[in-house]
C-alpha cells in the first residue's frame, strides 16, 4: 500500500525532550573518518584482544522452521493434547539443524565471535542489520523512504528510551484505558503521566482521541496537549483487541493533525488468531507441514493487519519489535524502526544505558535467522501463530465447557461492537458433593475471546454479587483473586492494567478485570486452572446467600 | 581485614533520589506469597511456553583457565612475538573443553534454556547468584554483612542506574579531574554535574577531596554539597593510575564524614600489572603454566590491592563489576553489590529499561564459571593478568626503543610522586633519508607505566613546540592527532577524558594528553604505532623550525 507515496520523513525533530537536545552527539563524530581507513592502526579504544575471549565457538541445536504445523488440529481437551505436547505437537519432532559461530571467520564477513563479543556499535551487528532491513521491506513496508533500523535489548529499553527522547517531566503520553503497566512505570517516575484515550472492541477510539486532543485544556489539564502516543495495536495488553485498516487510519490522520508521535509497541503482532468459533463449528482444517517458500511468505504477510508503518508517509512512528514473544524473552533483543534523526537521539540515548544488546545473543539469533533464511522465519512465525490459535481455542473451549455461554453483541464500553460471551453458571447434571452451591442465574463474567496476542481479559460482573454496593468493585476483586490464588490459580489482577484511573465516558470502574495468559501452561493445567476457577466462582457468586 | 568489624549497612535512603523516590515497589508484592506456592497454577504472566524457544541446546567449546601462562616471558619485539601470538601464547593453545547447556534440565538446579530465555528475575539466575556471593566473599570481603549482588547488562548500564538512583538533576557527582567519559555522557543530560577533584600520581587526592567538601559554598557553586562520587580507583581510566590502600582508607574516612555514597567503577580491578621496568633490568620469570587451586586463589587475592567494599563498614560503597574486561565486552553482564535497600531501588529501576540481562549470555557465562570452578576462574584472571602485563610491558619497550626515556620523579600534578618518563628524540646512529628531521634535545611527552589496566596516558609538553603560544594547546594536540590519524595512527584524544575542565590547583590546561590502548592490537602492530608515532611527532616538533 501507499508504495507510490514513499517520500523523505518530515523533519519531526521539535519532538525532541530537553533531556535528548542536551545529550551531546558523538564526541568522536568528526573523527569517524580516520576510523574507517583500510589499514588503520587503532589504539584509541579500551578493546581486550579477542584472544582473550574464552570461548572458542558456539554451537546451538535449532528447530527446523517448519516444526508447528499449520492447522490448528481438532482434539478433545484431554490426553490427545497433552500427548501432543509432549510429543512436541507434530511429526517435525526435535527436528534440528546444528549451526556454529567460530570465534574467527572462515570467510569474511561471516559471523564471528572475535566480532560479535567484542565493543559493538549499538546500531546492530551488521548481518542482523541487513536481515532486519529484508525483513521490515517484506512485512511492514513504511510509506517514507528513509526509515532506519536500531537494535534495543526489548521493548521494554525500547519504549523507555522513546519515552525520555519524546518526552519532558510534566508532559502527558497518550495510551489507551488499559495499558501495560510495566510501560507506565518507566514514564511515571519521570513525571510524564499517562492520558487514557477510550477503548473499544478495536482498541483505542478514533472519536475519542479527536475529541480528546481538540478540546484540549493545558490549564484545566495543567499539562500541554500530549504529543507522544504510546500505543499496542495487536493483541492488545491487557484486552487482546486488535485495530482494523480502517481504525489505524484514522488515529494516524488525528496525530498527522495533532503532530502527535506514535509509538507502535506491538509485540502480539505475529500472534494473529483469527475469530474465535465454538468447537463444534470448526471446520477440521488440512494438516499440513508447509515448507517454507516465497510464494507462502508473501501470501501470509498479506493475511496480517499492517502497522502503522505502513500508513506512515511521514515518519511520525517509531515502532518497536521484539523478539521476545517469537524467538525467547530472554533474547533481550528488539529493535526500532524509526525516521533517521529520532534513531540518532535514540542510539546515543542506548549508548549511555543498555549499549549493544548482549554479544552472544545476538550471534546466535542472526545466525538461527541467516540460517533459515526470510522464508524460513516467516514459516516459523507461521507455525507459532497456530500453536497459540490453538491455545486460545482450547482455553475458551475449557471456559465453554465450564460455563454456559451466552454471546450477545455490545453496543458500548471497551467492547463496543464485539460478540461478548457473558458466562453463567452452568445446571450441572451430577451436582457433586464437593460442588455443594447450585447455580445462580446470573452472569458472573463476561469476555471476548482474543484475535492476537496471549491474554483473555476477563470483565467480572460484580454488580451481581448479592453483596455489592457500588465502589466496592477492588475489594471484591481482590477478595475473588485471594480466593483463587488460595486455591492456587493465579490470574493477573485487573487493577494493574488501568492506565489512569477514570475516563470520560468510560465503564472501566463498575467492574473488576482478570487476565489471563493461556500461552504458557501445559493444557492439562490450563484445563485444570478452568475447573477451579469455576468452582471458586460459584462459590464467590453465592456467597451472600449463605 | 575488618572482619571482626562486619555489620549491618546503616540506612542510607536518604541519598534515593525524587526519581527513585518516585518509582512504586513492586505492583505484586504483596501477591508474591501465592506465587511461590508448590503447585500453583500460574496464568498471570505473558510468559511464552518454553516448548516455542527454536533452541534445543546450546554449546561452547571454552579455554581451560590456564590457557595463559602466568610469568611473563622476555622475547624480543619481532617474530618471536608474532609466533606467540599467532600459537595462543603458549602449550596450552587452544585446549577446550565442551559445555552444554539443555533446554530442560537433567536435574533439578541445572542451567537450562527454559529458564534461561524465559522473563527472568532482575537479580540473577540463582546459579550465578551463588557464583558471584562465593567470588565477593572471597575476593572483596565487604565490611558490612547485608551487602547484595545484582546483575545488569555492564558498568555503563551500573553506573546509569546509580545516578538516576542517587542524583537530583541540579546536583554534582565528585569525580577525578580526568575520568571516563561515557560516565560523565550518562549524568550530564539529566543536569547532573562532574566535580572535578585533583588527582595525583595514586588518583584522586584525599587533601582535595577534603578542602573540596569543607569549603563547599553552596550559593558560590550553585549546587549543593555533592553526596555522591563516581572513582574509578585501579588502572584509572584514562590515567592507569592505582589507588593505595592508605588512599582508599583516606577518601573512605572523608566520604563517610561528609556522607558521601562512593560509586567504585571497576572494570580493571583484576588487571593490576605491577611496576614498569626497562627489559634489561627485568628477572626472567618461571615458566609455569599453574593449575587451578585453591591455595594459589588465596595467594593471589592477597596480593590485590582491596576493593573499597572491604573498607565498608556502613554500606555506602556501590561496587561496580563487569565481565566484559575479563570474559568479553559482548558479555553485556556485571553486577552491582551494594546495600540492600540501594540494591532494591537499582532492581526497580532496572525493570524498565534493560530488564534482565540476555539468557544466552547469562546462561553461557555462569556454565563456563560453574565448569571453571571459582579457583578456575581466579586462575584464568591471573593468565589474563600477565597477558596484559607482557603487552604493557612490549609496548613501553616499544616506546623506550622509539624514544630516549628520561626517568624524574615529580613532585606535583597528576603524576606526584611517580616516577615519570620524559621523551625526547633520540639521535639515531644511521639517520635514512625518509626521517629528514634531525633530533631536538626537548621532552616531547611524558608519561608514567600504568601499574594496572589497558592505556598508557601520555601528556604531551606542547610548551617546548617551536610555534607554541599560551592557549593554544588544544589546536596543537588535535593537529598532532590528526597527523598522526593521516599516518594511519588512531590515539584516544584527551580532551575527551577532562572531566570539568579547569580545577583549582590542577595543571590540567597547560598541556594535550592523549590515551593510548595496548589491550587490543597484535605485537607487530603495536611496534609499527610507535615507530609511525616516532617520525611523526619528531617532524611535529620540529615544524616550527621549517
Amino acid at each position: 500500500m501507499n508504495v507510490e507515496k514513499r517520500a523523505k520523513s518530515v523533519d519531526l525533530s521539535h519532538h525532541l525532550s530537553e533531556l535528548s537536545k542536551a545529550r551531546p552527539v558523538s564526541p568522536l563524530k568528526g573523527l569517524m573518518k580516520y576510523f574507517s581507513q583500510p589499514g588503520i592502526l587503532s589504539l584509541a579504544g579500551g578493546l581486550p584482544s579477542p584472544a582473550y575471549f574464552p570461548v572458542s565457538d558456539i554451537s546451538a541445536n535449532v528447530l527446523v522452521p517448519e516444526s508447528f504445523g499449520l492447522s490448528p488440529t481438532e482434539a478433545s481437551t484431554s490426553l490427545s493434547w497433552l500427548w501432543k505436547l509432549f510429543s512436541n505437537h507434530n511429526a517435525n519432532k526435535d527436528k534440528t539443524h546444528s549451526v556454529t559461530i567460530p570465534k574467527y571467520p572462515a570467510v569474511e564477513g561471516d559471523i564471528n565471535l572475535a566480532t560479535a563479543l567484542q565493543y559493538g556499535q549499538a546500531s546492530a551487528q551488521s548481518q542482523l542489520q541487513d536481515f532486519l532491513k529484508l525483513f521490515i521491506s517484506e512485512v511492514y513496508r513504511p510509506a517514507f523512504e528513509d526509515w532506519t533500523v536500531l537494535i534495543d535489548t526489548g521493548n521494554t529499553d525500547g519504549w523507555s528510551r522513546a519515552v525520555l527522547t519524546l518526552c519532558n517531566p510534566g508532559e502527558g503520553v497518550l495510551c489507551e484505558e488499559w495499558t501495560y503497566p510495566s510501560a507506565m512505570a518507566s514514564m511515571i517516575p519521570f513525571n510524564i503521566k499517562p492520558v487514557a484515550v477510550a477503548m473499544d472492541g478495536l482498541g483505542m477510539k478514533s472519536d475519542a482521541l479527536e475529541n480528546l486532543l481538540s478540546q484540549w485544556d493545558p490549564v484545566l489539564r495543567q499539562m500541554p496537549r500530549p504529543h507522544v502516543m504510546y500505543i499496542v495495536p495487536v493483541g492488545q495488553n491487557p484486552s487482546g483487541s486488535t485495530m482494523s485498516v480502517a481504525r489505524k487510519k484514522e488515529i494516524y490522520d488525528i496525530c498527522v493533525k495533532y503532530d502527535v508521535i506514535i509509538v507502535e509497541d506491538d509485540p502480539y503482532y505475529f500472534l494473529q488468531l483469527g475469530t474465535y468459533t465454538f468447537k463444534d463449528d470448526r471446520s477440521p482444517g488440512a494438516t499440513s507441514s508447509g515448507k517454507p517458500s516465497a510464494d507462502e511468505s508473501k501470501r501470509y504477510i498479506s493475511t496480517l493487519t499492517p502497522s502503522f508503518l505502513n500508513f506512515d508517509y511521514e515518519g511520525r512512528v517509531i515502532r518497536l519489535d521484539t523478539f521476545s514473544k517469537t524467538i525467547a524473552p530472554g533474547s533481550r533483543l528488539g529493535w526500532f524502526t524509526c525516521n533517521p534523526r529520532f534513531a540518532e537521539r535514540l542510539e546515543r540515548q542506548g549508548e549511555t544505558t543498555s549499549q549493544a544488546p548482549c554479544g552472544f545473543g545476538q550471534a546466535l539469533i542472526t545466525k538461527i535467522l541467516m540460517h533459515w533464511t526470510y522464508d524460513g522465519y516467516i514459516r516459523w512465525l507461521r507455525g507459532l501463530r497456530t500453536e497459540y490459535q490453538q491455545r486460545r481455542n482450547f482455553f475458551v473451549d475449557c471456559l465453554a465447557e465450564e460455563f454456559h455461554l451466552h454471546a450477545v453483541t455490545t453496543t458500548a464500553g471497551v467492547w463496543e461492537g464485539c460478540v461478548v460471551y457473558q458466562a453463567s453458571s452452568k445446571v450441572k447434571k451430577n451436582t457433586s458433593i464437593t460442588d455443594k452451591y447450585s447455580a445462580r442465574d446470573c452472569t458472573m463474567f463476561s469476555f471476548v475471546p482474543p484475535t492476537a496476542g496471549m491474554f483473555v481479559w476477563l470483565r467480572l460482573h460484580l454488580d451481581q454479587h448479592p453483596s455489592f454496593v457500588p465502589g466496592d468493585e477492588d475489594t471484591l476483586e481482590t477478595k475473588l483473586w485471594t480466593k483463587l490464588a488460595e486455591n492456587k490459580v493465579l490470574f493477573g489482577p485487573g487493577w494493574m492494567f488501568a492506565a489512569n484511573g477514570m475516563v470520560e465516558g468510560s465503564e472501566n470502574n463498575d467492574s473488576g478485570h482478570f487476565r489471563i495468559s493461556f500461552s504458557n501452561g501445559e493444557f492439562a493445567d490450563l484445563k485444570k486452572a478452568v475447573t477451579i476457577f469455576g468452582r471458586v466462582i460459584r462459590e464467590f457468586f453465592q456467597e451472600g446467600d449463605l
